[in-house]
Formats: structure tokens, sequence, C-alpha cells
């Protein structure tokens, strides 16, 4: 086997054990999912698993970072960032965020929430490294429609007395809650229709 | 020993096994805190547990229960129907949460978040009696918003243009999220800055 088959399976299986927690977790809880049903998932024997994770929290860990990779690359970046209106562009991630719970429901029979927001609420007062991870998520989640925000106020798309930071936590917030509130009844349209209601709510256009 | 002590010990006990559970939930999670845990924390025999509850899920589902009314009793039903105006109401709700918080994080060394949110987001996919009572648990949470919201359209507090109950489901979205934030990041002061900007936000009074 050449060095870079070696990699190329070490990336598989790695990757397989990230993708089989996430899954496994979204569907469940942290403390639900064992070692063994992620192996059994991921087709991973446990000695590959402690090859690369010394324990299901490093594993977690691992997994959030990759999650919140993919999370700015395939949602905040392209969506925050469009030229388009601050207002829409606010709106379509809350609709991204929408769409991603119909997929859930339509394939796991349930609608997920969001895996940072599930992750924080089960373990924060249980595993400190695992909320500090999450907490620097957040924050950086708020640094991104922060940005999105103080520029708009900038191009005067925004009223120049709206605080860009203080709405990026409310738009946040907003939308943790709606997650929350959506997979709690089992229904993502909660999740549509109140999250429309907030961001005109919380961003009114400039009166030109 | 007479039918009244009984039934006062009989009480005492249920009561203390519901206070432990939501301390050690609290605290920590649904799958962490066992029946042993609880039946230690409560000083109640395994025995005398399951004379009261056949399982921890209904010991949960009393607890939630029990936690609802107290909620409503305490705080939704004397802080909604104040004679102040609507927005002070909205904002000292949120106030409540706060100091409530501000307590969990000197008692506990942490801030806990909302009992419901937090058990909501950790069993909606894994426990559908549980999912189900909590769904009802936010579905009353609106309707006591709404009522106060709708009461004040009414009185012209507020805008007529104002959709009474998608603001309840804003409202109490915004208060989860603030608290799911809080909790991720072990700071209350979080509940507290943004709450009360996503109120003001959120409830502009009429203009007059």
């Amino acid at each position: 086997m050449s060095a870079i088959t070696t990699t190329a399976a070490a990336l598989d299986t790695r990757q397989r054990l990230l993708a089989s927690t996430s899954e496994l977790i979204e569907g469940g809880s942290y403390g639900s999912v064992s070692v063994q049903a992620i192996c059994e998932h991921a087709e991973v024997n446990k000695g590959s698993f402690y090859y690369y994770f010394p324990s299901k929290q490093d594993l977690v860990l691992a997994m959030i970072d990759s999650a919140w990779e993919e999370t700015v690359a395939d949602v905040l970046e392209p969506v925050l960032t469009a030229s388009t209106p601050i207002q829409d562009r606010i709106l379509r991630l809350y609709e991204c965020m929408y769409d991603d719970q119909r997929t859930h429901k339509r394939t796991f029979g349930k609608a997920t929430g969001c895996t940072f927001g599930s992750l924080a609420a089960e373990t924060s007062t249980l595993d400190e490294p695992i909320r500090a991870r999450l907490s620097i998520v957040f924050e950086e989640w708020v640094g991104h429609l922060d940005r999105a925000l103080r520029q708009a106020v900038k191009d005067k798309e925004l009223n120049s007395s709206l605080d860009p930071k203080a709405t990026a936590w409310v738009l946040l917030a907003g939308l943790e809650g709606l997650l929350l509130l959506s997979k709690t009844a089992d229904d993502p349209a909660i999740l549509r229709k109140s999250g429309q209601q907030l961001v005109h709510m919380v961003l009114d256009p400039v009166e030109l």
C-alpha cells in the first residue's frame, strides 16, 4: 500500500467516524450514543477508533470542529456575503436552517434541531471542554452576523442606531430558540413562520 | 400512624423525588441521572421509588408537570397579568429568568439554562412521551404570552398590525435561545443584555 493510499484510507476512517457520530447524536443525544454504536455504524473496529480518538469526548470535539467548518463554508460565508439586501440574506440563513430541518424530518422521521444547540443544552453543565468549544462556535457565529450587519449599517442599508453586535446575538438566539421549539414540536414550520416574523421585526429596513 | 400522617409522609416522599430529579437534571442531563442517584439524593429507597413511579420516564413526566405548574403560578401568571405596560411585563419575564440563572450560577457554580429547553433538546428525538409533554408546555407558554399581547392590542398599547400569536412564538424562541446561549457561555449576562434588546425590537410601543 503506498503512502498516499494509506493517508486516503486513514482520512476515510476518520471521516466515517465523524459522520457517524454526527448522525447518531443528531438522531439521539450525546449520552445515548456509545463508542461501540459509533464503531458499528461507521464499520470501524474499536482498535482503529482509539487510534484516531483517545475518547468519545475527543471524537465529539473533532465532530464539532468539522460540523462548524462545514456550516461556515456551506452556509454562513456564502449566504451572509451575498450581494443581496441584508434582510434577504438573514431570511435566507433562516430558510437554509428550515430546509435542513425538513430534510432531517424526511430522512430520520424527526426534526432534529441544531446539533450545536442540542449538544450545548445537554452537555454544558457536564463537560467543560465541550461547553467551551461550543461557546466559541456561538461567538464565531455572532461574529459572522455582526460583520454582515456592520457592513449594512455602513452601506446605509440599516439604521445607524442599530447595534450590530447586540442584534447579532438576538438573531442567533432567535434561530437557536426556533430550532429548539421546532424540534420539540417535531414541526419545522415553526422555524419558517416565526423566523420570518422575527427577522422582519428585528431588521426594519431604513425608510427611504 | 394516622391516615393524615401517612398521606403527608407520602406527599413528602413524592415531592422529595420530584425536587431531587429537577435539581440533578438541571446540574446534569436526563441521560446522566440514574434512578439510583435520584433515590440517594432524595434519601428514598428504591422500593419506595417504584411505588410512586413505574420508571424514570414517569418520574420525569411528573417533574415536568410540577415545574410547569410552578412556573405558571410563580412567574407567568403574576408577571403577565400585572397592571403595568406590556413592554415592562415582557421585560420583567426575561428579568425573572435572568435572576433565576444568576441564582443557579451562585448555587451550582454554573448557568443551567431552562429545564424544559434542556430536556427538550436532549430527549425530543429519543423519548416520544417526554417530547409530547414538553411540546404542550411550550404551546401553553405561547398561550400565556398570546393572551397578554392580544389584550395589549385591544387596549391600544400595541399596534393593531401586530400578530399576537406569531409574536408570542418569537418572544418564547428568543427567551429559550438566550437561555441556551447563556448556559453555553456560562454567562447569564447574555440573557440580560440581549433579552432587553430583543424585547425592545419586537415590541415597539405605539407612537402617540
